[in-house]
């Protein structure tokens, strides 16, 4: 096991990634002391991973209580999260209470958002089981939910007590979750260490043939990096917005495909590729440097286009998302391999560009409105 | 004018005291310059309000949106909150707009705490009208909604960028509302101040004639003493809890009695009764101090007992009260006037009869199960 941790004075914590950690209640025992622990998690995760965690809550010295929430991006609305409250209430946990959260970065986003306003606020664990929750989304404290007008319109920033990432828990990830993960990995590394692009691109087979000693070395730098940039800005009010490299054009898509359609590390994949794109016409970015890109995300079989949607659409869509300020809409760009700015007053006419360029050739995009 | 500080570091605020102040753009300039402003109101103050604060608003250099929900404690639900958010997308609103919560305790919480999450936290400015949010709910940064499990259930600690308190708006208070706010200075000035009990035993009458020196003087000490104590412990780690005197007993009231049948203040009045009656059992208090308190509570013409419920159904919706940890009740009880301790550990035959005694003595109260 490898312990990192999220230098936020006295909102640090560690990140423990490993084998065998969801079921080793050493882990737990610092955070639960008895303690009543709330596991949130979802129908898929629970026959595979439920008994195993409440077992060694137990062993922590903690009483349990479980909720299951259906799977799903669609889980991520006030609906899901009231039933969570429902189910707190009737248990009777107080503010000394601890949610756990098993899933993926659903049920992270989730289970932390309900934490950060339950009783206004209790702590919580993150215990992530998908490859992008455990490189990207459960390191950092942003938690929330989906309005029926865009993602992650309503959220809290909420640092977890401590992530444990078992990257045995990736054994049982479909295909498709697992490449939706290492996008966010490439993005990690694009936007902040050439080496670690030289490393995927050396080792990006290993990694989707789920190789542990690969699997684990790819977390740990993720998770270093992302680590890195929130001890900076932790409620991303300058650096931290690197971070979303692709995700502009990545809400875009996720919305107009409809929610669940596209997972969102695909999303990612393809906003990353557009972004790429847009970096090159801002003259910011080499096009052989934006190539590395797209052939990395082709390689590890994700999305290098966005859906059948007309750029003009993409573009409204986008105009909707959290990023665009004062009409304005930033972009974080790249200037080189490994490392990002932050850009606003980018032509329309190089997005729509950027976006015809990502999108895929074979749907009739301008059939669309 | 009078400015307070509520002295919390960064997050640090003024607290402006005075008459026709909700008008003054020079309040709001240093806020809100070529920002977007929303301001959330009720049906009631809107009337009455909106337009002299939208252009003061305006004068400060804001563009505005108003967003005009409905009146009283019903309104603190996700449902207001899920419409406040539709609105605030509809009309664009970025990471930079300010949310203006205009109106009393529960536009304050729910406008606050929608601020506290909209795109994981925008700013707000506090503008209450009631004397009871200018004396205590607009001050110190909580916030949140009910769920029908109990009342102020999901919430967050979000600090406003400033609370403009103009006494002028008490004008067109209720008697009623009036009186509930006076609850909430009583219950400072017992807690806190024996000096301030001393005034307010002399100045009663004058306070409840609304002469404006008299309630401005009511006002400032009352920020003052709650600032200092929201200074000392912002999230309620310890002496802050001693500002929930008479409410855990309130709590159990107003869900008893079903949100809204009682005012806030009301139900604080009665609670602090059998606060002051448990403290005297539990041996903490002379009998004569709690006297001052259930005869100031008389003449300012407030409830000096609770509503027709069996004692038991208190004790059990008391339990249900996110002060209930462990198992355990804790309350706040008084050692002295102007002079508040937590206590666990009291015996439940105590606590009931302080309900008991605290009871509308016409009320059948052993027939209500």
């Amino acid at each position: 096991m490898e312990t990192l941790r999220v230098a936020l004075g006295g909102r640090s914590y560690p990140i423990h990634i490993g084998t065998g950690l969801l079921e080793d209640p050493r882990l737990y025992a610092p955070h639960l002391a008895s303690r009543r622990a709330a596991v949130v998690t979802n129908e898929v995760v629970a026959p595979l991973y439920l008994e195993r965690l409440e077992r060694a809550l137990k062993q922590a010295g903690a009483s349990t209580t479980s909720i299951v929430v259906a799977d799903g991006e669609g889980a991520k609305d006030w609906r899901t999260l009231d039933a969570i409250f429902e189910r707190l209430l009737a248990a009777r946990c107080g503010r000394d209470s601890v949610i756990v959260a098993l899933g993926g970065g659903v049920i992270g986003d989730l289970a932390g958002f309900a934490a950060a306003v339950y009783q206004r606020g209790i702590p919580f664990l993150q215990v992530p089981t998908t490859l992008l929750a455990q490189v990207d989304s459960a390191v950092g404290g942003k938690t929330g939910i989906n309005h029926a007008r865009g993602k992650n319109m309503i959220g809290a920033f909420h640092q977890p007590l401590a992530v444990i990432a078992d990257v045995a828990a990736l054994g049982s990830l479909p295909d498709r979750e697992l490449r939706a993960g290492v996008a966010e990995v490439i993005k990690h590394a694009f936007i902040l260490d050439a080496a670690f692009v030289d490393w995927l691109e050396a080792n990006i087979e290993r990694l989707l043939g789920r190789e542990p000693g690969t699997l684990e070395q790819a977390v740990r730098r993720s998770c270093e990096l992302k680590a890195r940039v929130v001890a900076a800005d932790e409620r991303e009010a300058g650096v931290r917005a690197i971070l979303n490299f692709g995700h502009t054009f990545a809400h875009a898509i996720e919305t107009g495909a409809g929610y669940g359609a596209w997972l969102h590390g695909e999303a990612v994949a393809a906003g990353m590729v557009m972004a790429a794109e847009l970096s090159v016409r801002a003259g910011l970015l080499a096009r052989p440097d934006a190539e590395r890109l797209r052939a990395l995300v082709a390689r590890a079989g994700l999305p290098v286009a966005g859906p059948a949607l007309a750029p003009g659409r993409m573009l409204e869509l986008m105009q909707v998302d959290k990023k665009a300020e004062r009409g304005e809409l930033r972009f974080v760009l790249l200037s080189a391999v490994g490392n990002a700015v932050v850009r606003g007053g980018i032509s329309e006419a190089h997005v729509l560009a950027a976006i015809a360029t990502g999108t895929l050739p074979q749907a009739p995009a301008t059939a669309v409105q």
